[in-house]
C-alpha cells in the first residue's frame, strides 16, 4: 500500500495540488520579471519551458514548502491569501539551492530531466541560482506587508544555514566514515533539510501574526519533521523496496554514502562497526553492500534510525500542538508532515 | 601625475579610508555570524584571514560602494551612522558577485592573492558567495529601520541586474565580435558595473529619507559614473600606460576582449572595422595588437569612447545636481566619482 492510498495521503496530495494552484501564478509572474537569459534557465529548471524555450509542463516538484507556508498560516488563524508571496519566496529559495547543489554535486538529473547546468552550462546555472535567491528576497521586500521584514530576516538566515549544510555535505565526502561524527551528520541534515521546512512553517505563522513563541514552535515543528524524513529516507536508501524508492537495493551503500544509519552504526563501538568500516574502505559491489547492510543492522544503526525518526516525529507533533492546540486546525499540517516523511520533500 | 597627487585624489583617498574605518566593524561582525567553514572562505576573500585561518591584513579593496552609500546619505542631509548596515550590505553584495565571477571566469588572482576558489575549491566558493548574498539581505532585514524594506527591494533588484550582466558577459565570450551590438555591450556594462554603484547611491539617499525623485537621480548618478569608468577603463586597456594600469600594452586586445571601443569600432561600417574584424579572427600577438589598436582608432572607436565617457560623466553630474543642488554638499560624491573614473571601482 502506498501513501496515496491512505486517507492522509490522498488529503495531502489534494492539499499540495490546491496550494500549487494558488502559488504558481505568483511564482510564475515573479520569474517572468527576470532578465531574458536568466529567466530562461529558471523557467527550464521549474519545468515551465523546454531547453529550447518552448512551453513545457514538466512539473516543478511537489512544492511541499509553499504548502507548509499556507497551511501554517491557516492553522494559526491567518489568511493564506496574504502569504502567497512568502510561499513563492520560499519555493524560489528552495530551487536556488537545488540549482547550485546540482552544479556542486555534478548531478545530471533532476525531476526526470537533465539538470540546468548540463543544458545551459555551469556559469548560467550559478548565475540563475543567484538571481532566484535575490528574487525570493525581492519578492518579500516588495510585499508591502509589515510582516515581510521579519520574514526576510528568517528566510535569509535560513539560506545561510542551507549553505552551511551544503558545505558540510561536501566536506563529509572528503572524510573517511570514521571521521564523521553522528552529531555532525545530524547537524548537516538539520541544516540541509530541516531548516527550510522550519522556515516555511515559521513564515506562515508570521503572516498569521502569531507570537514569537508560536513562530519558534512552528519552526521547530518543520525542522523535526524534516529530520524525521531524512532518517526514514536514509533507511529506505538501504532497506527500501526498489519498486517504491526508485533506487536499486542498497543504493546508498553501493555509493558508500555516509547516511545517518551508517554513521550511527560506525559510532557504536561494536565488532559489526569494525566490519562496516572495513567494507566502506574497499570497493562496494552488490554482495559487499548486502554484507554492509547486515553490519549496519547488527551494529544497531537500523534500530537507532527508526527510533530517532519516531522520536523526531513525536517532537514535531509536540511543537505543533504548542503552536496549534486545536487538532482540527492542525489537520492539514499533520497530513503534510506525514506525507513528507513517507514521500520525501 | 597620478590621481592621488591631485587635491581631489587625496580627498577621495582620505574619504575612502574614513568610510572603511566606519563600515569595517559592521562588516566584520556580520561576517563573524556566518557558520564556521563558510565564514573562513568569506574572511579569506575579504583579506582578514590567510588560507590557513590565521589573521591577515591583506586589504579588502577600495570599498568604493560603502563610501558612496555614506557620502550619498550625508549629501542628502541624512545621518551616515544610520546607513552603516546598508553600506556593509552593499559591500557584501559586491563581494558575493566577485566570488562567483571568479569561479565562473576561472580567474586565479584577486587583489594580489589567489582567488578563494583556487584555495578552497569551487563548491566552497559558490556556497560562501551564496551565504554572503543572503547575509547582505539579512543585515538589511535585521536593521530595525523602516527604510530597510525599500533598501532591500533595491539591493535585491540590483543583484538580479548584476546576474544578468554576468550572464551577458559570459554569452559575449562565445560570440564573434560582429555579433555583439554596441547596445548589448553598453547594457552589459551598465548591469555589471553601473547597477551596484547606482544602488549604493540610492540606498544612501533612502537612509536620508530622500524623496522618490532624488533616490532615482542618485541611482542614475551612480550608474552614469560607473559607465564613464568602464569606458575609461576600456580605453586604458588599449592605450593605457602599463606603469599605471599594471597591464601590458594592448592587453585587452591581446585577449581579444570585446571592450566598448572595440565594439564601437566594429560597428562603424568603415574599412578599418573590416581590418579589425579580420585581426580579431586570427591569433593576436603584440604586432597584431598594435595594428588592432590603430584600426580601433581609425574606425573612430577611441574618439567615440572618449566622447561617451565625457557625456556619461556630464549626465552623472546633471543627475547629482538634481538630487543635491548645493555643490558644497555634493563635494564628497564628486571626489568619489572622479576617483572611480580614474582609479577603478
Amino acid at each position: 500500500m502506498t501513501i496515496s492510498d491512505t486517507t492522509e495521503g490522498r488529503e495531502a496530495v489534494a492539499l499540495l495540488e490546491r496550494s500549487r494552484g494558488a502559488v504558481q501564478p505568483e511564482l510564475r509572474s515573479a520569474l517572468d520579471t527576470l532578465p531574458g537569459a536568466v529567466r530562461r534557465v529558471a523557467l527550464y529548471h521549474f519545468g515551465w519551458e523546454h531547453a529550447d524555450g518552448s512551453p513545457a509542463a514538466a512539473g516543478a516538484g511537489k512544492a511541499i514548502r509553499p504548502a507548509l507556508v499556507l497551511a501554517s498560516c491557516r492553522a494559526l488563524g491567518g489568511d493564506p491569501a496574504r502569504a502567497l508571496r512568502a510561499a513563492a519566496a520560499v519555493e524560489l529559495a528552495h530551487n536556488f539551492s537545488l540549482l547550485h547543489d546540482d552544479v556542486i554535486d555534478e548531478d545530471a538529473t533532476r525531476r526526470h530531466r537533465p539538470t540546468a547546468w548540463t543544458v545551459f552550462g555551469t556559469a548560467d546555472a550559478i548565475v540563475a541560482g543567484d538571481a532566484m535567491l535575490a528574487l525570493a528576497l525581492r519578492l518579500l521586500a516588495e510585499d508591502g506587508d509589515p510582516r515581510s521584514v521579519a520574514a526576510s530576516a528568517r528566510l535569509a538566515a535560513c539560506v545561510i544555514e542551507l549553505c552551511a549544510g551544503q558545505q558540510a555535505d561536501c566536506a563529509f565526502e572528503e572524510l573517511s566514515p570514521e571521521e564523521v561524527t553522528l552529531d555532525d551528520c545530524l547537524g548537516m541534515a538539520t541544516a540541509k533539510t530541516g531548516a527550510l521546512l522550519g522556515a516555511s512553517c515559521a513564515l506562515g505563522a508570521l503572516y498569521a501574526d502569531a507570537g514569537e513563541e508560536e513562530v519558534r514552535a512552528m519552526d521547530a515543528f518543520g525542522r523535526e519533521a524534516g529530520l524525521a524524513f531524512q532518517l526514514i529516507d536514509d533507511l529506505m536508501g538501504i532497506w527500501g523496496d526498489p519498486a517504491r524508492t526508485g533506487k536499486s537495493v542498497g543504493a546508498d551503500l553501493c555509493a558508500r554514502k555516509k547516511s545517518l544509519p551508517v554513521v550511527a552504526a560506525l559510532a557504536s563501538g561494536t565488532a559489526a562497526a569494525e566490519e562496516l568500516a572495513s567494507l566502506y574502505r574497499g570497493p562496494m559491489g552488490a554482495s559487499a553492500a548486502a554484507r554492509a547492510a547486515d553490519a549496519v543492522e547488527r551494529a544497531g544503526g537500523r534500530d537507532w534510525a527508526q527510533l530517532q525518526a519516531a522520536d523526531r516525529m513525536s517532537r514535531a507533533l509536540g511543537e505543533l500542538s504548542r503552536a496549534v492546540p486545536d487538532l482540527d486546525a492542525a489537520g492539514d499540517l499533520l497530513s503534510l508532515a506525514e506525507f513528507v516523511t513517507r514521500r520525501g520533500c
